[in-house]
């Protein structure tokens, strides 16, 4: 993009444009957050209206508020009024509370209201996220009717593949697609067409991962969204639900990998914010991690008796943290997805105490046939394969209870998963391993 | 589920009937897979034939297989012949081929040769995983007898929302959403109304994830798939985009883990299917540490003289370990999100060589004055901090080189990332750290 630049400074306007059209709105959006602010605007600027548009809303809403801020008054405002409400409620949730009311005083009335209801529910809930637009429709019409009306109110939904029908009061009765109604003869009545019973819905107050977790289950293309009186207040259309689920996987990606999430695009994210994305868990674990060095220094005696004793020691406290990371990443996906609830965490534990004590006895015996061939004594051979079965079946004990548990209490087990529990079996794994050579060396 | 059974036993057929019927699809799926085979055959049954075939079709490949073999021949056979070409290419994929090949021989000629011809595409490969049931229309047509075609071959198309313009060689011309032709007056032209300029599609030898990442970052509902005449040979929806995705991740989560995916849903993998997926990383990992046994070994000299240096080791080895995993695990997602390519690699190492330094300083002043407070020689503080400097940008170098190069050589930076990275990072910490050691302290 930066030669695209190069271009426009040699005023071949004609030629930049040319090059421009030939990429995907998707595929600008990820150049544009790559250049300086002064230069987005310039490449913004050179785009046609509509690409322009839909650039802008295929930008992360930090990055969408960064380039607002390169912009001219007449030309953010634009913006801000042909913004969809939803994704005009996501991008006020990033600027500071003055800034957004500023931005709404140019946006009509009508907009204003819509964006402004949706800023009334808490942060991350369906309410927040979804969008008013939809096609509602009454069960008492026919299905000719009901075409015209979606010819009518079309151009301005999200989604017109859906129809919603309520009844005077926006109760939600029922739902139709546009399939349905395209394929039915004409003078049906949309009671007899639409979907009735085993509706699925969500609520204005429900997490919006929870939400198009359900959306994707069940292949939907919108999920309905009522309030507490059963009325049909937004619905969420399967791109955002994709967006959000998109979002959720990197922040629990981060969070496996110890570190908080960035909430904006790695490449677009400075060197200070992904460092405080990382030194908070960095110096937690450091902390807790401090245990391992208390547990050595009560065996001191052993190991300045048998020195041989340390060089096990990170092939140990390794194993057991690869085996711990093997099922807390597994059992944290697998809650994720829904497939593991926590009222299975009897035969999860179960089960993993099984495949514990398989891969015990499988690392145990390669570790005996490791030692002896290294020549190594038998009785250290002893107790480091000892060490290791025990280690690996607390390993797997710990990673299986450990994100089901911390689920149970509320919290997000992905941030327990890997490096927190490694550190938990890295000091219990010391003190198996350190108590049995004691005991077996007699030391 | 259980419950349910039980009161089948007792003969009281109706409740089970109307407390299935509460259920959705996808929760029957989820539950199904929980229970022994000869009672996923006996719920399979009490279902009605549509929502058996619509759980059926939720199920995973290897799930939907099994299930055959607890049911009759004729049962059999009906299933196969219901399924959509696409997902009978995929659970043929899971049995052996002598039980494909005679599954396949109950089935319509038709059915037949649109199974046969999927599956002559590559396994994970768009042509492998498309539909080719849409709706395919020709430029030349009005709106009005456009919408006809669309009555008469929407009832067994995967989709009518998109419709797809080709020429009279089957090739791809343009497309034209139901809604754009739902709104546009009844005697325009198709050529007038349809997508004709960058149209995104893909072709059939693609890998499946890199199409469904397309289809997701574009918004798309379905994306066309061409061959390599540019003919229009399927399609893929958005649901089994999303399907796809989801596998994609669970497999990346798998990896980061380091274990092998299992290729079923965690409720209902055995004990020996999880330990095989476990064992060999496991024992690849393992033999790795074991350089950082001989690294000790080349400094015994050292550790014996001074035995508070070990009580420090897994405290710098962990956090090696997780500061690499933080940047691995963040690059690795950015890459399978396409944020980040290969040839970012200098960009995104200057980027973490700062974070890294960052870190590093941090945490080296903490453990100063950790250090310091605990009582620790000062020579030993500044031997631990100094190595802790190193350690962690060494940690951020790794974890950030090493997913881009492997990826560049074509293999998959998920495997590379936590487990096997930290064993790098622990064998050269600790020679760092005891190199640090000796020089200062002067050993």
């Amino acid at each position: 993009m930066r030669e695209l630049l190069q271009n426009f400074e040699e005023r071949n306007l004609e030629v930049v444009r040319e090059a421009l059209s030939q990429y995907k709105d998707s595929e600008i959006a990820d150049e544009i957050v790559r250049l300086d602010l002064i230069e987005q605007a310039v490449l913004f600027r050179l785009l046609a209206k509509d690409g322009a548009m839909s650039v802008f809303e295929k930008l992360a809403p930090a990055d969408q508020a960064n380039l607002l801020n390169a912009l001219r008054a007449d030309e953010v405002n634009d913006i801000i009024e042909e913004l969809d409400p939803d994704d005009r409620a996501r991008l006020f949730d990033e600027v500071p509370a003055g800034v957004a009311v500023r931005l709404l005083e140019g946006v009509s009335a009508k907009e204003k209201f819509a964006t402004t209801t949706l800023l009334g529910y808490a942060p991350q809930s369906a309410g927040r996220i979804m969008t008013p637009q939809f096609v509602s429709i009454r069960e008492n019409l026919t299905a000719a009717q009901a075409m015209k009306k979606v010819r009518n109110a079309g151009i301005s939904a999200e989604t017109i593949y859906i129809l919603y029908v309520v009844d005077t009061t926006r109760r939600l009765l029922g739902t139709l697609s546009l399939k349905d109604l395209v394929l039915a003869t004409p003078n049906k009545k949309i009671e007899s067409i639409a979907t009735k019973t085993n509706l699925i819905v969500a609520h204005t107050d429900e997490d919006q991962e929870d939400v198009a977790r359900r959306l994707a289950d069940n292949d939907l293309l919108a999920i309905p969204v009522v309030d507490r009186e059963d009325r049909l207040v937004g619905i969420i259309t399967h791109d955002d639900a994709f967006a959000i689920l998109e979002q959720e996987e990197t922040e629990d990606v981060s969070k496996i990998g110890g570190a908080n999430p960035i909430d904006r695009p790695y490449m677009a994210a400075g060197v200070l914010r992904i460092f405080r994305s990382r030194i908070g868990w960095l110096l937690i674990l450091f902390v807790a991690a401090t245990m391992t060095g208390s547990v050595m220094k009560l065996f001191e005696e052993s190991l300045e008796a048998v020195i041989a004793l340390t060089f096990f020691i990170p092939l140990l406290i390794g194993t057991g943290g690869n085996a711990g990371s093997q099922t807390a990443t597994t059992i944290v996906r697998a809650m994720a997805i829904k497939e593991v609830k926590t009222r299975d965490v009897l035969r999860v534990v179960w089960k993993e105490m099984r495949v514990g004590f398989l891969l015990g006895i499988a690392m145990a015996t390669f570790a005996i046939f490791r030692a002896v061939t290294w020549g190594t004594g038998y009785e250290i051979a002893l107790v480091v394969s000892l060490a290791l079965l025990s280690v690996v079946i607390l390993a797997t004990f710990v990673g299986s209870v450990l994100p089901i548990a911390i689920n149970k209490i509320g919290w997000d087990p992905a941030v327990v998963s890997a490096p927190f529990m490694t550190t938990l079996v890295d000091a219990l794994g010391l003190l198996i391993y350190l108590s049995l050579a004691t005991v077996i060396l007699g030391l």
